[in-house]
């Protein structure tokens, strides 16, 4: 008999008294006194287990079903009866009782049916995701990305994997990880004795990267409508709760398009995944608003709920500097907001997710487009109560004259960018885009406090097991 | 007006006579006598490109209309008329001509309106999506994407994203990138002045990874069904044209399921896969087809259309043996079948796809499953005529000793692999998955000559622009 999932059982798919099979690891055994166990079961198709009820009539119940303990590979068959206990809908009364793997020695197993704290369990990143939390964290975040992926489909964009590997972007390079297979202990020397790189396997430097926005724009210039999602990179040696050495990026990027158009798109995308979290995920949502974050739930239903208010920068940094409140950064214009601005504007000003736009040219990066007042360039950051920004964009300057005389301001060195140069030569048109970092949205959605547990195996300096 | 797809006015999405905006690049321009400019115009949103007419009567036919070339970025607003062209549905009577872009010195415009070389198009990878044969591939690759995403998530498998920086895999590092952050013209030295691999990121030696699997069978052993699709890198200095240095893997793992489980699921996804490229991609296909390789679409409905054959590896041995045919490698019970003898099996024996399943046990990877005759393991290939080799797969070993064994015999040492062991030790379970390269299944699908071809930016060694 095929086995199904727990999921389908627990939704009422197999009528009662139909003849199932069910296949998970152990959660916990009790056993009454009426000489009956009743097992709970996981095969992480739904947050919950199933309750599996083994009479003693069964061959092995005394040599397994009684051994059976937290982690134990188990196939169970059986009816399906309605379930007495509250809250259950359904379980099965087992006619047999498969053990495919006990466990070693039970009591030093790490996972006990009992809480661990979020340190421990990076520990053991192997066997966190039999957790509830993190059963709930992997099905999250898989439906989220299904969601962006879903979300560009429909609305006519394309899927493009920038490089991983780059040897062209020399911006920033003190933060990145350089990719070689050179050997250390024998390197290659040039004549005045200097590290050959010609000789390594790209014949010069590479380096992971650190985002595919430029390489998508050229694939933006030809297909009209594109997005990245795939993995960046960071070697910032930090321990803090915010960053990671490996994320995954979503980075659309859109012809004939301005920055209002930008941030329309960002606020439709941010919507439908919430939303597909709200009807997909309610089990997990509800085990994060119970267990995690309270306002897990209402958070994200406010977030669909309601249109993002658009505040320019400047205007920003007036509500900021009338706001009678005393920041650790003082707000003057010009400056970068910081994430105590950033949280008062949208949690005490507006009471709802914002855009700002329209930020000073000497805080932002090269290619973001000079507005007409020469003082400031059409970028955008969105920023969400209870966490601050979540996605950064901005309109590209596409007048190469501009892009050339910003890159000479900024001493970027124009050599490495000619491809990208070409891009505003050949037939220049308007564009937008804008970078999500996947795990940030995780974070935000499950209403975890540290980003390490929002990927499924953490990269952390000095300690990475896998 | 806010502009439409050129895919949505060509599909007759808007009525004769309707006002519609569209925007994109010159393919061609081509001026009659009678005083008119035939503009063809593409946005990447189909693979044919949308007729503008442009009347002389335009305020601005002389200066920009009749200066159009291939590349132009424009913006075209008309009326919808049904086209006079064969082969065409509708085209456009422009009432303006927005030019956004002209293209600096057309004559050296790298993309012109005739045939280039694949090799030609490598050297200027940003703009070759502008080509015909490039806008087909990646929206065939987008595709394909989206029907790997959609099949797993409607079957219940959830994405797992492994770690694409490793430290665990010590197996094969001489074709493995390393990932580092150390000063290569100071690197820190030990007392005894080796370098001093502890002082690099992560405190040790670290690598991209070739492969996500044992990764995956983390949480597979606690989700049940669950899939990679992301980055694999291999430093193979290679120019053939089977290798990337850099590509895309899928690795579906399914707890409580054997070889023939497994074989099932793979030839069901790569069904999936073809018919949501024929269903959807009717158009890039037929380009195929005409220029690239005459039976691309015939071979992919063969592909859907017949069940897959199921060979054991000792009877395709005989079947070779006895086929009468002189093989360049004369074929013995324990070789690994080379492309020759596969293509042979497919093309010639049984003239459809083949699930080869039970190696030899000293050919292959040691966490695959001994079956019980003792010599083989129970270890798939599927082999497709006019490619050969598309997936690989097996069924884990599960059993802790003889996973243990295995490795002993091979000379693997268990102290990277405990936490590999600990899924065995705990709870363990029967479990296989397979690996899909994902540009391999893009030149399929293509009848591409040359896999770099299948990448939006290929990574050659010696020879990596971005």
């Amino acid at each position: 008999m095929a086995a199904v999932s727990i999921k389908a059982v627990l939704a009422g798919t197999y009528p009662v008294g139909s003849e199932v099979t069910v296949q998970g690891w152990v959660r916990t055994r009790r056993d009454s006194k009426a000489g009956l166990s009743f097992v709970n079961l996981s095969d992480g198709s739904c947050f919950d287990p199933i309750q599996i009820v083994a009479p003693t009539s069964l061959a092995n119940y005394d040599s397994d079903v009684l051994r059976l303990s937290a982690g134990c590979g188990v196939i169970a068959r059986g009816s399906v009866v309605e379930s007495q206990g509250k809250g259950q809908s359904f379980e099965i009364q087992a006619s047999s009782i498969e053990v495919t793997g006990f466990v070693d020695d039970p009591e030093t197993y790490p996972i006990q049916p009992k809480p661990h704290s979020m340190e421990f369990l990076r520990e053991v990143a192997h066997l966190r995701p039999r957790t509830n939390i993190f059963g709930a964290i992997t099905r999250v975040r898989h439906c989220l990305a299904q969601a962006v992926h879903r979300f560009f489909h429909e609305n006519g964009y394309y899927w493009i994997n920038t490089p991983i590997i780059t040897t062209s972007d020399a911006e920033g390079a003190g933060q990145m990880f350089r990719v070689s297979t050179l050997d250390l202990a024998n390197l290659p020397r040039t004549d005045k004795g200097a590290v050959d790189h010609s000789k390594d396997f790209f014949g010069k430097d590479a380096f992971l990267t650190v985002s595919g926005q430029l390489n998508v724009e050229a694939y933006c210039l030809a297909l009209s409508k594109v997005y990245t999602f795939g993995p960046t990179f960071r070697a910032e040696n930090s321990q803090t709760s915010r960053h990671l050495a490996e994320f995954w990026m979503i980075e659309p990027e859109i012809a004939f398009a301005d920055l209002a158009a930008d941030a329309d798109l960002a606020e439709a995308l941010l919507k439908y995944v919430f939303r597909a979290v709200l009807n997909e995920r309610a089990d997990d949502m509800a085990f994060f608003a119970e267990r995690v974050e309270k306002t897990a739930i209402s958070r994200l239903e406010n977030f669909v709920n309601e249109p993002f208010a658009r505040i320019d920068y400047s205007e920003a940094v007036k509500i900021l500097q009338n706001s009678g409140k005393k920041f650790e950064f003082p707000v003057e214009w010009g400056m970068d907001l910081q994430t105590e601005h950033e949280r008062f504007l949208v949690e005490q000003h507006v009471g709802r997710p914002a855009v700002v736009m329209n930020y000073p040219e000497q805080i932002k990066a090269f290619y973001m487009r000079l507005n007409d007042d020469g003082k400031t360039v059409a970028a955008m950051d969105i920023l969400a109560p209870g966490i601050g920004e979540i996605v950064g964009g901005s309109q590209r300057e596409e007048r190469l004259d501009l892009l050339d005389a910003r890159m000479a301001k900024m001493n970027i060195d124009p050599v490495h960018y000619q491809w990208y140069r070409d891009l505003r030569r050949y037939g220049t048109v308007p564009h937008a885009g804008f970078g999500l970092g996947f795990e940030r949205l995780v974070v935000y959605t499950c209403g975890l406090a540290n980003i390490r547990d929002a990927i499924p195996y953490p990269r952390v300096p000095g300690h990475a097991e896998f």
